[in-house]
């Protein structure tokens, strides 16, 4: 397993080809988006999955026309939420204790703690961290996608207001956060499917402190 | 290669047993965390690599003394830039440039871009933006950790004043928005060690589009 050949192999696709992502390959990358770590494992973010090509194009100018929306096979929109309902964190206990098989009021500590976290918070500072979250989980779609030599492109330049207006976000709590194209390179047409790879050099991006 | 089965495998350790992490495998993680996708390519934050047991025991007070920063065998500090300097700018058009063997003027029109993109935000917005990008690459550090069997904990229950004091953060421009701890479980004292994996049900967690 070279994980580090399909990161490299891995970039921001610019154009996509049209070319249909095979079932099993795109669940494969939903489930290790599914498998994410997460804050507290509370996963306090949707994802939608759109491969319907009538609403990819509907959807197309609230994200500026990037062409990647059109191109590829499946957009995933991650949606952050906007707040932690009770009912979200009774469901997440209920889920630990069945999925477990422990008693929920076992949980009654871990309950207070997460209660904590977020009434300690304004509705800004939870759907900030909410964000963070899905980001971890978007990292891990980038990821999978590379294994399953799938191309993708994370993308932030778009209209989060009329992204969730299109998909009626705002009625359940959601705001989009970032969108991940899915799809196929068009190497004849996207002037970096060749290009090399920029990053940082690990000289200055890290700081190691090895000790005596 | 079976990642969704290293996915499984993977848990926020609670508690590691000392064992130290080969560096070879040490630095296949930190190479897969340098490789995470980010915004405009600009990678808007530090990693800091910290092996020296003296300096996580200092630490230790400041992420509220949680067993697996000593325990383990590193602990990476997610540092996100508080804003992007014009001489950051500078150093990654440079570097693009050089990579790629392309003149720096080439890149007149991304360098518009990308300024125009931080100087409309505000300095929190900034920072808000950049955490975001660190959590992509801390979700490639747990994911590379997963497929080199190394346990790790993702941590945001720390005190980020008293972790940028102790090094020297401030000063750099950094702050510090998440932990990583690498390491071993000790299954004998974790008792999460052998628990099920709790994750929201595929069904609740996507909305699919499927289309017509």
């Amino acid at each position: 397993m070279n994980y580090l050949q399909d990161f490299n192999w891995r970039y921001a696709t610019k154009r996509m080809n049209g070319k249909p992502v095979p079932a099993d390959q795109l669940n494969n990358i939903l489930e290790a988006t599914r498998l994410a770590p997460s804050s507290l494992g509370l996963q306090p973010f949707d994802v939608l999955v759109i491969q319907d090509p009538e609403l990819r194009a509907n959807l197309s100018p609230a994200i500026y026309n990037q062409p990647q929306v059109t191109e590829g096979s499946a957009l995933l929109v991650f949606a952050a939420w906007k707040n932690v309902a009770p009912g979200q964190i009774d469901q997440y206990l209920e889920n630990i204790a069945s999925t477990r098989n422990i008693p929920l009021e076992s949980l009654n500590d871990f309950r207070k703690m997460i209660e904590g976290s977020i009434t300690t918070r304004t509705d800004e500072q939870v759907h900030q961290w909410a964000a963070r979250q899905a980001y971890i989980a978007l990292g891990y779609a980038t990821a999978a996608a590379s294994f399953e030599k799938v191309d993708s492109t994370p993308m932030e330049g778009f209209n989060a207001a009329a992204v969730n207006e299109v998909l009626g976000l705002d009625g359940k709590g959601l705001s989009a956060v970032a969108v991940l194209a899915l799809g196929y390179r068009d190497e004849e047409n996207d002037h970096l499917a060749n290009a090399p790879k920029v990053r940082r050099p690990a000289s200055s991006f890290f700081t190691v402190y090895k000790g005596s």
